[in-house]
């Protein structure tokens, strides 16, 4: 079974179309992803990198649009634009990491895209924490507590140390053999250059 | 045969990857690719769209290496980095336009990206436009006088003009019933949209 890291950030608009389809691709492909989220917020500061500037329009408008036609290419949809960016970007992530040492994680991150773009709920706020910890029967204000323990921001941390060390400037990222690919677009080659 | 109008700028490095590939993809899947070469460095200007920024060194680094790893995906390859940008950018692109107005603009447009991209000869300056002369049997001076002249130049704006109102913000782009599809990427894509 090949391993490829998966690098991710909730609040990443393209990561969407990735945590949708990853599961059917592992299936298809015999391959493993590790899921790793970081914050690419804070890479993008470091490189200057503002995501959707006002100046851009049309390119902002083309990646609402690019994402709606993929996401229908991979038989499921996206309404966008969705809101963005996230008021609680970080605590989006850090619950990721909580569920991902559980049992629940994929599910979260996965409920947690479905709601963000296709009902149009913002990640890690009300309705969309709510609901989410009720499907997945869990008590929100300890998975909020818990996800701000010194112990989940510190992996959280060392996951965006990690993805720095690799190079990594955005989400999604794969990494296979010490080589990076980003972008959901990627997502095939990296797997290709797993064997 | 679908007709789907192909935009793109010599200066772009991922349109090495598109303008060597293109004519295969145009018998394997039975459409026609309408060459339109405009400014995209007037477009980017106008919304502040730095290419290759130094602080993005990172991305920068992973972008030479992506076009390597897919132009070897292809079939063919690429040995980067190249030079980066253009001294002659516009003068490239006129020599384009004057091209496809006769019977050699394809042609020269690949022999460009080829020695640009395999022997890492910058486009419109010797010895690269030099070489292509001679091999395309043509005479340098007269092809640099005539891609100056005021009717090569107003096409380069006209075709540049159709791009803006059209809302494309990057090279290469492919404009196919009224849907943009940027990046070398996304050309099966935009086929796809042309059935």
């Amino acid at each position: 079974m090949k391993n490829i890291d998966f690098y991710f950030s909730i609040g990443s608009t393209y990561t969407y179309l990735s945590v949708t389809r990853i599961n059917d691709v592992e299936k298809q492909y015999g391959v493993k992803f590790n899921w790793k989220p970081f914050s690419v917020r804070a890479i993008m500061k470091e490189m200057n990198n503002i995501p959707f500037p006002k100046d851009k329009i049309n390119k902002v408008n083309y990646m609402w649009r690019d994402i709606e036609r993929r996401a229908e290419g991979y038989g499921f949809f996206a309404k966008t634009p969705v809101p963005y960016p996230l008021s609680e970007f970080d605590l989006a992530n850090q619950v990721a990491i909580l569920g991902l040492d559980k049992s629940w994680g994929i599910d979260y991150v996965r409920l947690t895209y479905k709601k963000w773009f296709q009902e149009g709920k913002e990640p890690a706020i009300d309705p969309s924490i709510y609901e989410i910890c009720k499907e997945l029967n869990l008590d929100k204000d300890e998975i909020i507590s818990e996800a701000n323990s010194e112990r989940i921001i510190n992996k959280y941390k060392s996951n965006t140390d990690s993805a720095r060390l690799n190079k990594i400037f955005g989400s999604p990222s794969f990494i296979v053999n010490n080589e990076i690919f980003w972008g959901d677009d990627r997502m095939e080659d990296a797997i290709k250059w797993s064997n």
